[in-house]
């Protein structure tokens, strides 16, 4: 068994975060499906990988930051890195998906005497450069304290449940985020509405009881109507329909996160789902035109 | 004319308001409905006056800190502090009212030749105590000038626009907490529901874009299940309601801060009016039971 670690997915997140390990002494072997995101990373001491399954063999430990769910089966299952990680190894999925998809992913890779954890993340890519992500993590006790040194030089990594509940974190995440999106910009219509002035009410609330990273950020893009992505509607409309999936699996109705599902997709509907997901505020701006 | 300021309501919020002017070299003459709460000043170098009248007797400025627009009407107009007021004088109102409530008071002002600003405050008695309140300002530029050297000892204040606007961005505030304090209700829900740990969900995501003030305080007060107020929930349904008549008048259509209202209305009706307004988790329990 090699030392090295396995760093699958080296896109806007993942290069930052690979170059974080390499800066703290990991040896890399990484590997990326345009392989043109992974070459950097070789000028900083990484060995690049053609193929999922070169990265992985062998190795105890395996990092991956991929899009999405079926990215992540592909290189698992399909291109079958599964199959030449070692036994005992630990597979660390710091990509976003839905609990479900976790949970599966853990018992088809503990079929193989492989331990998995979900790991998502938020914060972006300023978070990932400067190692402050939050990181919410699914998965065994033993895993997690093997996982930990690593994960807390990328950020501040808490274990909140068995597997597929770090997915469900950043569900939980996603619902805070997308509902004080759409705080923020109904208060700032009302503003607006009522004959103040937005942006002064963005500054008068500052440091109170309404004030929030998403006021800070996403506030002043809807007063200054600066919708290019950041973080696009569409996904904010996937982790929603995610949500409620996950509330409906467990019985639970959300009538917050179901009304402002319902604005996401009238927002996207509309044609506006590659702008950022603050502007939800255009879609509420819209329905009172 | 007289160099002293008028305080009137020595309550939790402007007894400290007042302590802090008193420490910044102001003479103050205080009136308080139960004179027993303005007492206290008297040690710290204000003058108690018996009644609104006596208080505002030529004086060039009078700050009020009441609790509702009632109180401010009876100080103002039915005890008649408002005919004793310096013409040329400045009411400087920072109790929470309607937005109509402060153009109406400042009509009426005008009339006498007495000029008027609502300046409703965000940040609690804790603010209160630290001089960090935010000041939301609705009025004259002129008039603001005149006042920001005395709110400066309170807080951080901001001119939003005309008359009544300070109300109307102190509602925008409370749309924010409101539908925050919900988002925060529905997050905790989910995950526990999914079989995550709610307090570590909450540690979890602290720093990243789900954070606020509202995750902090009233996300810990939902997990510890700690429901004494506070701020009650009547109270913010009552805010509510102002923000849904502020919008109707502005022909405003506001789906998330209607639908949160609604909420409230059942939390008030099955009986918990007087819990904090973080017990509206309780709400969400109830009507997933």
């Amino acid at each position: 068994m090699t030392d090295q670690i396995a760093f699958l997915g080296t896109g806007l997140m993942g290069s930052r975060m690979a170059t974080r390990l390499l800066s703290a002494g990991y040896r890399l072997r990484v590997w990326n499906r345009s392989i043109e995101k992974a070459a950097p990373l070789a000028a900083k001491g990484a060995s690049v990988a053609a193929t999922p399954v070169e990265a992985c063999r062998d190795v105890a430990l395996t990092v991956m930051m991929l899009a999405d769910a079926p990215a992540v089966r592909s290189v698992l299952f399909e291109q079958g890195a599964a199959g030449s990680l070692a036994r005992g190894g630990l597979v660390i999925d710091m990509s976003s998906n839905a609990p479900p998809d976790a949970r599966e992913h853990a018992r088809r890779l503990a079929a193989r005497g492989v331990a998995h954890l979900d790991a998502p993340v938020s914060g972006g890519p300023g978070g990932a450069e400067e190692g402050t992500l939050a990181i919410m993590v699914g998965g065994r006790d033993a895993d997690f304290e093997r996982a930990a040194p690593i994960l807390r030089h990328l950020g501040r990594p808490t274990l909140v449940g068995p597997a597929g509940t770090g997915q469900l974190a950043k569900l939980c995440n996603q619902t805070i985020v997308a509902l004080t999106i759409g705080a923020v910009a109904e208060a700032l219509l009302l503003a607006k509405a009522g004959g103040a002035d937005p942006a002064k009410v963005r500054e008068a609330v500052a440091g109170g009881y309404a004030d929030s990273p998403i006021m800070r950020v996403h506030g002043k893009r809807m007063v200054d109507r600066a919708f290019a992505p950041g973080g696009p509607s569409r996904l904010q409309l996937k982790d929603l329909r995610n949500i409620l999936d996950s509330a409906d699996a467990a019985g639970l109705r959300l009538p917050l996160a179901s009304r402002v599902t319902e604005l996401y997709e009238s927002l996207v509907a509309n044609g506006d789902g590659d702008l950022d997901h603050s502007a939800l505020f255009l879609e509420l701006e819209r329905m009172n035109r």
